[in-house]
């Protein structure tokens, strides 16, 4: 007798624009998701750690780290959007409109917003939005995605798994700092609003050496389903390193977090994520450094401001080494560069901070 | 002076059939335990993951997941049972019959059932059943299982170890199924009862590479003694590997959660699990991939029904690969094999899940 | 443009005797936190794991567990005091004065009670006391340590990192028992107060290999901040071992929860730890082993009795071959020797339990 092998995402032509896939995740977040989160990833922004310092600003307890619900929402996905993907290509406008919890059930769903095949025509370039939503559809987390799929059709995806929903808002239309936040409490560390200048460049000295069981919990925790991830014998014939790869939403959490000491022990919320890509892939024993140029202040009539960063990641050389050796050009649009691209770059994006004034 | 050192786990000679061991351990669970869990076994089964999915079905909030309630209740007793154990043989009529929750506080006590000498005479069969009840008495988990023990009397075990208790109920007095449970819900993954026809294979398509500190993390977490599985001193003279070996309960474990996203999605309750034994070892690196045959199918009146399945697990080659050089022999029971025994298989097991109907 | 490098912690010069700095790190602890400690420690001491066990005991919960407090309030003062260290260098003194629970949001002030330059005039040691304490100004561990510190001053570490507190209480003036406990319950595990004698030796039997991951999610999990433990880049040029080197503080709990099987089933609390060093590294892949002798027992008119202890830690081989070959040596103090040195010693510290008497 033949078997069945059910196999989960897409391939280019299993991508319809304007259909809205509902996936089947379903997660109650418990403290323990927020520990081993924590367990990982040494962030000081005191609003995601301390129900005091939480509540002092307004919210009913600590809110579920934002990184943690972009893991979420694009882990959730995985199963039907990218579970056959080549790469991860982009991070586009992502917002973090309200506050999750511990106790929280979240589901995710996906519309598809573009379908582009190369002018090779074996892959292409899908473009997606997802939300992900609490029990009382609440939006914790919406951004779009772009994402490399290879060419065909994917026989062996079971009938079952094509459940569709609502479509998708527009992300645009969230806002970007829950409803209940107002300014409170007082970070331990880092500077106010006041003390960023535009231009100015951190490099950010402690780094993070990957373990191999570190990010495989990590990445089954948060429901990512992509065997390049933990399946050695798939990554021995699929990965392009011929190893198991970093998830990259848990790449861009470590770099994230090794510059928090730095800059948000007064940030609020995490206003937004945008034009972010992985340049290149990180596996376990990788070490990560982190670096950030502020690009942006808007001070808002109150001394508090928003503060937009270019944060950038390398990986097994400290941050201050790669900006002796590439100055300002660490900073530059990776994808778009025609020369002397920065092999040790791991991810970049453009993150904009909600930063308290002094008290 | 002379040190003294305690050895927990008995020698043959140290068991009397009928005897009553009353296991120390008395853990709380907890959220966190719910979440390393999770983190280590991608498990698509929506009852035990969500909150709303569980409510629906009648019960107060998420159940533990069998799969930890039965690692709770072997670990658990390894301390006075098989501590000193050459191996696990034998998974024999496990039942679920309440569900627990987190904060439940568990404690486990095993019933001595059985002790046959080999006519080698340095060792033994031990057979016992075990259960596993939260505080306010009700069995979340109850199970027997054989173990081989050496030959001899531990003389290093301490007086104060040897705690008795009353008799474990015969396994077969329980009910299947917790009495709240009922049709609800409905999962995003995976069939309906009426969607398993009897002889179909299923070759579940992606695997996982077991790290080392996420093996020994879980073993610890459900309070696993045996030093097989963490102590590499010991396992230099004392493993047949000269190595740290992965606890059986959870290659189980990651085997059975290989399998969830295609037959789990609308699974309601693991009914049991028989017949199961692990003819080869795991270490840390190994890569695990499941198949599963459908023995039976029994239709409910109300549409929803029992789905009896061969669950097998291989190491280090996809599921596919086995079952194309293997063929059906591949989910023959291992141990009463003559010849070609299968060296890549690492557990088998039947179970039996209660799934819906479509709705 | 140049860029910022903040640094943390502080060189010799940094110090001023008498100064107060209040650590930034604010932190709800949850049922993750003490369930990714219970999955590295297999601690057998009821209380801290049996919500039944502690409420029988008259505390309201389960305590979190001593050794969890002590690495949560020296891991917060890292970034203040020991970010720059050389090394740590003593434990003195430490108590648990109140219990702690699931739920406490906890933070850590450190007072400096000394500053001695070497001779040699390029390092130094520090004498801080540190007390952590949650929101409700319950003071959950006190102790006083030593670190070895370079000379200078540290010209990037910010400004607004420097924030000063109130002075710390000496920690004798605590008590060393949270006011509610009172003797109950019955642990299965260990010896009742008067089952010990003074001069005993126990040499515990199983080891536990510490993995790569683990030891790194338990740094981040109770934020320790110092590069060694977890940043392969820094340590190729920092380490004396040139590779990350565990945290102390996990050695010093790996190796108290490995005597627990034999020693504290009926432990009620920890009274205190002093006279603690390490006086080797341990590296991921190394095995620990414990061995433990009686130094005191104090028995309480009601039949309970407090049981001091020396614990020590050695790696790579038994405790049972290392008592075999020193002896008695194995406790005597490490670093006040003069010759034959034990060079698998990796933690030596006097311990004072609160052992129940029989019932």
């Amino acid at each position: 007798m033949s078997a069945t092998e059910s196999r989960y995402g897409r391939l280019l032509s299993d991508f319809e624009v304007g259909a809205t896939y509902e996936h089947p995740w379903e997660v109650t977040v418990d403290g323990g998701t927020v520990a081993l989160f924590q367990a990982s990833f040494l962030d000081a922004t005191p609003i995601y750690a301390s129900a005091v310092m939480a509540k002092s600003c307004g919210l009913q307890d600590r809110p579920l780290h934002p990184l943690l619900c972009l893991n979420l929402g694009l882990s959730f996905s995985v199963h039907d959007v990218s579970e056959q993907a080549i790469a991860h290509l982009a991070y586009i406008d992502v917002r973090f409109p309200e506050a999750g919890y511990v106790g929280d059930t979240v589901r995710a769903r996906s519309t598809v917003l573009g379908v582009k095949p190369a002018s090779s025509g074996d892959k292409g370039v899908v473009h997606v939005r997802t939300i992900l939503e609490n029990e009382r559809g609440a939006v914790l987390c919406a951004f779009e995605r772009k994402a490399l799929i290879r060419a065909g059709k994917l026989a062996e995806r079971p009938a079952w798994a094509n459940a569709s929903g609502a479509d998708t808002p527009d992300v645009k239309q969230f806002p970007s700092v829950p409803k209940a936040l107002r300014d409170g409490g007082k970070g331990g560390f880092g500077p106010y609003a006041n003390d960023f200048a535009v231009g100015q460049v951190f490099t950010h000295a402690i780094g993070k050496t990957i373990g191999e069981s570190e990010h495989m919990q990590l990445t089954a925790l948060v429901r990512n389903s992509h065997p390049l991830h933990f399946d050695e014998v798939y990554c021995k014939d699929n990965s392009f390193t011929k190893q198991r790869v970093v998830y990259g939403g848990l790449v861009l959490s470590w770099v994230a977090t090794l510059a928090s000491r730095d800059l948000c022990g007064n940030a609020l919320w995490e206003l937004g994520l945008d034009a972010g890509a992985h340049p290149n892939g990180v596996v376990g024993g990788d070490t990560l450094y982190a670096a950030s140029k502020v690009l942006d202040v808007k001070p808002h009539a109150n001394g508090s401001g928003e503060v937009t960063l270019r944060l950038v990641g390398v990986k097994n050389k400290t941050s201050a080494q790669a900006f002796a050796e590439h100055g300002e050009a660490l900073f530059a649009d990776e994808l778009s560069k025609k020369e002397t691209k920065i092999k040790e770059k791991v991810v970049e994006i453009t993150r904009t901070i909600y930063v308290r004034k002094k008290p």
